[in-house]
């Protein structure tokens, strides 16, 4: 069940949203091959139970490794919340989560020591991102608020809309009025409406995306175990991407995320 | 594989919307006990592709007829639309969809003869409530219009908001513009929203329920095939109700619906 360094990295998310953390895995580590897998046959995970997340994150990890991937990411906050502990103890493979990423990069992002979190109902309910922020800084103040219309008004792609706007607004107010100087965008979807947010929240507020510094610890950990892809080795057959529904559509809306290194995607039924 | 009149309806959904009908049945017809299933761990079905739609309604209604139902009941439109046919082909008892008796109330309303149909990305996309009310009369005028957001909206509770006031007023821009009499609420979320889309599209709009026509249809079928339950026997250990996901989330959500006709809710892992 060892995999060697010129193997895949496998990254997994309930559909299309951790495709920004593929994205930015693709750019720090040009050299690495990534199978990605997007369980859009049963999004969303985020008002799931932690069980049925837990469940269904179980099954993509296998499917992944029987592919041979030298390390996973769950590119999703929600099955990182439920089930990163149960994956790791499960496989000799590395797995590395988004939380803790995230959580890092809004310590070192904070001035006020104030920071706050937004996510799906599962997430904020999983209190993941208080455990990893406080474990890093048990000082720390931290505001955290469920956003559950974000994913379905990114899906319908209204990332500039005054309906989003609105909704924002009103999500946002608590954090506003608790004035937190660093807000950790919690869910892979969010990075897309980071201009909006922006809007809302003013320039003061520092917004972290979790798939850069989640970029940068799968490098870090690559390189640790001696599992980085050989510098001189082109990807070969390039990234590949399965989805457990209609590819077509994964498709579509993947290229809003990736552009066109989606080439194709394979649907693999699960569950 | 034949039930009895004293046995139960098996009553099916995404989730909780198809509680609707489940309502609509037990008013109608008070000597019957329901056995509803709601696919909460794989909800919503709306987005997602024809045959993925139709695989999960297959494992429900197995799952149901083997409870012993006598009917079935597809309270949901996006799988009504995608495998009505099929489960009529598979089952023996007969297999009642919401699209036919909401077509054929829209028909009996409409003086313009021109109706319009709202629903999720998947029932619109298939045509099916398009193709019954031409069944039913060929020279109907139809409008139809997507409207992924409102499912998540009822979701939120926000069936009395801003928001959802104007999300409301940009779906059914087309419907008022084209000036339909009658309007299909073609999922079975929508009711919940009955109040504000008569607000937002005037009087002069006849809203139709699905749900309270699927009742009478239910009705019609079971006395037709000598089903019905004998008016003598009181329902004898209630009505059931089977979620895929979290017990205690359908509870809260479910009792939005149906106030406190759940006393409780089993939970049936499928898939």
């Amino acid at each position: 069940m060892t995999a060697g360094s010129s193997a895949p990295i496998g990254v997994f998310d309930s559909g299309i949203g951790g495709l920004t953390v593929a994205h930015a895995i693709i750019q720090h580590l040009p050299n690495e091959r990534i199978i990605y897998f997007g369980d859009t046959a049963r999004v969303p995970y985020g008002p799931k139970s932690p069980d049925t997340v837990r469940r269904y994150s179980r099954e993509i990890a296998g499917f992944l490794v029987a592919q041979g991937v030298k390390t996973i990411v769950v590119a999703c906050n929600t099955a990182t919340a439920h089930a990163l502990p149960t994956l790791q103890e499960e496989w000799e493979v590395p797995v590395i989560g988004v939380v803790e990423p995230g959580a890092r990069a809004a310590v070192n992002a904070t001035r006020s020591g104030h920071v706050g979190v937004i996510g799906t109902a599962g997430t904020i309910k999983s209190g993941a991102y208080e455990r990893a922020l406080r474990a890093l800084r048990p000082s720390l103040r931290v505001t955290a608020r469920a956003c559950p219309l974000f994913v379905p008004l990114v899906e319908e792609g209204w990332v500039d809309h005054d309906v989003t706007r609105m909704v924002a607004r009103e999500y946002l107010e608590p954090l506003r009025e608790a004035e937190v100087d660093a807000l950790v965008l919690g869910c892979t979807h969010y990075p897309l409406l980071k201009t909006l947010l922006a809007e809302v929240l003013g320039d003061d507020v520092r917004l972290i995306d979790s798939a850069e510094e989640t970029a940068r610890e799968t490098s870090r950990i690559l390189r640790e175990r001696g599992l980085e892809a050989p510098a001189s080795a082109a990807p070969v057959g390039g990234h590949r991407f399965f989805a457990s529904d209609d590819p077509l559509q994964f498709l579509q809306l993947g290229q809003r995320f990736l552009g066109d290194v989606i080439e194709g995607v394979q649907v693999q039924t699960l569950g």
